[in-house]
């Protein structure tokens, strides 16, 4: 398969969503007209994303609604669930054990870890928080596949180096610090502020 | 100001936390290249978004970090605070009323409100949850700029109503449903399964 974007990948968990809601309004087909007006895109962008991974419509009669969320959930890799370890037990951390949003999509949090010993054996959500320092017997025995990085920024690398030790080839990062690991593990980024920022600007250019 | 698209000021927001690393580091000046390689975007990137603003950088000397960060603060409107109401007293409304990269930013959470009266009047890092029916008072006592939805799904778009008829101009949206409002107020949307399904789609084509 050709390299995607990462725009593109994002896009397509968009349309995986509002296929979603369709669905559960019973409807069977949609145009890409109503996919780029659900998702605040052009249609023309929509056609171009679907068509990148074969011809799923036809012209004129739109997509069949089931159809092209099973080969979203195909190409994003939603047809099975992955196992989850979040480290760091701290606000963002235990919120995330239980996360609507994770379960639905398939991502199942197995393990929750701290190096605190004040947080260590406290339970969450029907989780124990686990010690970090046991990292890669957790992560072998729990059979770990992303891990989630919840911890301040100025730990996050070290958290990192030792998740990939550990064996994790693909991390969530919630620390606002950019981190370096070797070319065959994905790190994406997921900080809450960025999105505020964008407001801010809007609100400061207003007029 | 020429309009700026919603993936520039994303960027800005990264070069402004790199600028931040490196000004703690005491690092006065930066070329367009290593600013790229923190950020994980090509150098060609860096120099024109910052073009788009204004020649910042000196052929051959490079940015001057502290007045890089000041220029970037003053286009997302970061010189200044802004008061930030919650809605939805869950795990990820109460986990983002002590989030530290808010903060920093100058995203001072004022209120947390919840319909639930088994939730009204219960503490959550020092501010009570109030009566989401008493909005339109909450939000002018408060002075309100911003507001974050951390509803569940189906409740968003009525949350997001009597949001915009408290005069609310700007949302960020926790819930994964996206919403209808009028032309003068901005909505951004914060899904964190979303780059969960950018790393599924990773393991699932690797190789």
């Amino acid at each position: 398969m050709k390299k995607i974007s990462d725009s593109t990948i994002r896009r397509m968990s968009k349309y995986f969503r509002s296929l979603d809601q369709l669905i559960d309004k019973r409807v069977e087909t949609v145009s890409s007209d109503t996919l780029a007006e659900m998702d605040g895109i052009t249609s023309a962008q929509v056609r171009k994303d679907l068509s990148f991974f074969g011809t799923f419509g036809k012209r004129g009669f739109g997509y069949n609604t089931k159809s092209l969320k099973k080969q979203i959930e195909n190409i994003l890799g939603l047809y099975r669930t992955w196992n989850v370890a979040i480290v760091g037990g701290g606000n963002i951390g235990r919120a995330l054990t239980d996360y609507t949003e994770f379960k639905k999509q398939g991502f199942i949090i197995r393990l929750i870890m701290d190096k605190d010993g004040a947080k260590i054996g406290k339970q969450v959500h029907g989780l124990t928080i686990e010690d970090f320092n046991k990292v890669n017997d957790l992560v072998k025995r729990e059979q770990i596949d992303i891990a989630i990085i919840a911890v301040p920024a100025d730990n996050a690398q070290a958290v990192a180096d030792k998740l990939v030790v550990a064996g994790i080839k693909a991390i969530l990062n919630f620390a606002p610090r950019s981190l370096k690991v070797p070319p065959d593990v994905t790190v994406k980024y997921e900080n809450m502020a960025v999105e505020m920022e964008a407001l801010s600007y809007f609100l400061s250019n207003k007029k």
